[in-house]
């Protein structure tokens, strides 16, 4: 075993005019999360139990999108989902169409250990929820002034506004918003900046790996609208290899089953952790769509994306610790 | 190119015990479904369009588990799931929580093709349903008197009754229905025939794979419980190389991302469709827990399982043809 490591994610595809400011508030997050995840594990605590409790810490900020902060539907409602999976014996859980759980990935947990399912949404999720006593608030408390606007803007340019960015150049018209930026994101200027799904990945000192992934999906979204992050092969996946969480467009990271995919090219292939994420990333994903991150039971730590830019944190027990946004950090 | 392939299957795990007039029902509507698919081949259909095709008539008549004849939530009521893959481009749609909408797979279909995401679920699912002008029923359509009295013992066994069947020797008890049977399943005499999860898998003489799988899910469930059918790479999946439909526990087939399995192996560690197959129910599922049915690209079809008997039939262009469904049919 080499020790424990950890990598956390706040998204993939980031304006590259983002404002310097709120880079630095995106960054500050991420370190936080991480040294908080850190300090669990050199207290000796289990992968499962720090994945889940960085995404918490995740889910209560309302910088990316996931529990507050979350992104709006077409009706202005927030509807979040989320799952976690520990690697030993693959147990799982996941959830979607939250509305009033403060903290989903907890919820995901308790389907795992306390449901005799994998996977519950709606008001099934909700109801079941509620017997569980976990923290409920109202739908209010995850809609934030900035996410009210980003609503307002996506509607007047018809359009939903994907989780991720992508720059399509030379596309850029006249409409709603369009300004100085050429990039542009499903037909929205990628200048308005929307916060992000959120994840981390962990291996313990044990090497037991694990994954969780935390998001309120796409702004303008369909009412009943599920994404990648609760899916587990596609947003998330863990097994005695390696714990593996993806963020971007959800429609490409499920018909990639990007998650599992890097376990599988680590079992089958022979590949290393950081060869695996290359392999997928260059093989699997059609280009500017996604980002992933992922550990392995020797304690390696790896991300890559084709996006520009991705919000995330990586550190081992070896010293190393990274925060970044872009290619080049 | 081998020429056209399709297998269609009913669910894994069957009552050794089930009364041979209700074999003889399940190999009759299995066949007429295969039938149904080979005359469409013929007619130079596309993959996609005949597993809808096939799908759809077994939905559509109540004999297993889905559409009509699905299995009952905890409440009484009927939620069903479906998805659908097409492996030219990986595209993918899939719906959870469909109560009134006659034809799930169809409506995924829907999903994959009109709408801008590849999963809806409950109330949005239905308002899309709705939208697109596809058949509404009464959810009191679905729900047939066998499941209401199935439901009844289930619950007097205050038990979910899984849509797969477990032998579990000598554990029998005195409780609820406990007759003569040593077999039981998840706590429940098996003796107790339910209808199950239904799925095809085609790939036809251009040699396009495709993927279907539909279910009402499992007798007893919590509402908002989601099972591995409508799931990409656990219940469906179809790329280049395969199309892949499973049934089986949910839960084991999630952990085991079980579709995408088959295909991965092949891709990845280079076995032709049947190895994959045979590698992925002894490697990657638990004892006892679910089948798997798949095409090659090749005009090759196959099937596994390690439950005791699977419903399903197949047949390729070269004139094979067989339904059956026990180990030694």
């Amino acid at each position: 075993m080499g020790g424990w490591a950890i990598a956390v994610h706040g998204g993939a595809g980031v304006d590259p005019n983002l404002p310097t400011h709120r880079q630095e508030e995106a960054k500050q997050l991420l370190a936080r999360c991480l040294n908080l995840g850190i300090s669990a594990l050199r207290s000796s605590l289990s992968a499962i139990d720090v994945v889940e409790l960085v995404v918490r810490e995740l889910e209560t900020d309302p910088l990316f999108n996931s529990g507050r902060g979350s992104a709006l539907t077409e009706n202005g409602t927030v509807e979040m989902e989320a799952s976690i999976m520990d690697g030993p014996k693959r147990r799982c859980g996941a959830v979607s169409g939250i509305s009033t759980v403060k903290n989903p990935v907890s919820l995901a947990r308790l389907v795992m250990e306390k449901s005799p399912h994998s996977y519950l949404a709606f008001s099934g999720a909700e109801e079941f929820a509620r017997k569980q006593g976990v923290e409920m608030v109202d739908n209010e408390y995850f809609i934030t002034k900035d996410n009210k606007g980003m609503l307002k803007l996506a509607k007047e340019a018809n359009s939903i506004v994907f989780d991720y960015r992508i720059p399509i150049l030379g596309t850029c018209s006249a409409g709603a918003g369009a300004i100085e930026s050429a990039l542009q994101m499903n037909g929205l200027p990628i200048i308005i900046y929307a916060p992000e799904t959120v994840g981390c990945v962990v291996v313990d000192s044990q090497g037991r790996c694990a994954a969780a992934t935390s998001t309120g999906g796409l702004m303008n979204k369909m009412m009943g609208r599920i994404g990648d992050s609760p899916l587990i092969g596609a947003g998330t996946y863990a097994c005695d290899l390696c714990g593996v969480s993806c963020t971007g467009e959800g429609e490409a990271i499920i018909r990639g089953t990007l998650a599992r995919e890097v376990a599988a090219v680590m079992e089958y292939k022979g590949l290393g952790l950081q060869d695996a994420v290359d392999f997928v990333v260059k093989e699997r994903l059609d280009e500017g769509k996604a980002g992933i991150i992922a550990v392995s039971n020797k304690g390696e730590v790896a991300c890559g994306f084709n996006t520009t830019g991705m919000f995330r944190g990586c550190a081992s027990e070896d010293g190393y610790m990274e925060v970044g946004i872009w290619d080049q950090d």
